[in-house]
């Protein structure tokens, strides 16, 4: 196991639903001795990618997209969920569904902060049916910009998001991939990777 | 002017009804080592201070606490905007009118993240009216644990946030204190600080 899927083992908690809870370290109270190490773990991943920005979602992206912006040296740009009366005319938007809460989101990223140059670094930290990360992309590609690749915390491999991405051909880095969880036991099965 | 009005000055934007955009490296992209230089001066301002946590509010928050965790070596919990099916129901509530969408919110933090133990350090990029800090102070204080300071990038020094987390005894540190902004010429007045 790696040093984010031993934290997992250790301090995550499997609800029903097949919700697995790390708000002790990661999306709610955040750890950021980890925090810092996923950054640059995903910096030993991306290596050799020519990423000018990295690209989250509010809120719990931004965590771990901090550290990732920090050891590229490059800006963090965070898409919004809604239309905020701080936020210009001119954007770009996707529709996001979210399987956590269960509705339908606007998401936006001024096109200030997107251009055709830009080699785009997209970081969530969760990857399951792959909403928020299409949407994220959508929004990359209608800049003009490239996607260099696609970096996750926790991929729940027995959801469809993963296996689509790999598929489509994006380079996509998942540092923990669940592949199955017990609600009764607690257990969490990771996929062997490298 | 430090080196955040320094920059304010430089990028900020003044809008029509007294709105500051600072969406090119506070809030929407984010510039990482003008963020890491304010996490270094809010440890210099609150140094001595046995800080154990610090807590600040989704989204934009975050960026700015980060750094501020980091630098005291200590966890960062962000409170959450609505309920969650994420979220365990045993939770701390405040409720928060928000300036920037005109509406109520509540706003979370689950119990397991505050403790009478814990010593607070209170973090946010905006002070207006107060409404978010007071929020996140009604939450520490709620769990019996000890507001050690506020920490603020910019305060709009002429809404009465500020004023009266002062007069109330806080130990308040606003980076950036904005006096006025003209609209018309788009000249922002700092006040003076130290």
């Amino acid at each position: 196991m790696n040093f984010l899927e031993e934290r997992i083992a250790k301090d995550g908690v499997v609800k029903a639903g097949n919700v697995l809870k790390v708000d002790s370290f990661l999306n709610h109270q955040m750890d950021i001795e980890l925090l810092d190490e996923i950054g640059r773990e995903f910096r030993r991943r991306f290596s050799g990618r020519p990423v000018t920005k990295v690209l989250t979602i509010e809120s719990s992206g931004i965590g771990i997209a901090y550290p990732v912006a920090r050891e590229f040296g490059v800006p963090l740009v965070f898409a919004k969920k809604s239309k905020s009366i701080n936020i210009d005319g001119d954007v770009h938007v996707a529709e996001v569904a979210s399987f956590t809460h269960g509705n339908v989101n606007k998401v936006i990223v001024s096109k200030k902060f997107l251009s055709p140059d830009d080699h785009v670094l997209i970081i969530d930290d969760f990857l399951a049916n792959g909403c928020a990360l299409r949407g994220l992309i959508y929004i990359v590609e209608d800049a003009g910009a490239t996607v260099e690749g696609l970096g996750i915390a926790i991929e729940k491999g027995f959801q469809i998001g993963g296996s689509t991405m790999r598929e489509l051909g994006y380079h996509l880095e998942s540092l923990a991939i669940v592949d199955a969880m017990d609600e009764e036991t607690g257990s969490i099965t990771f996929r062997e990777q490298e």
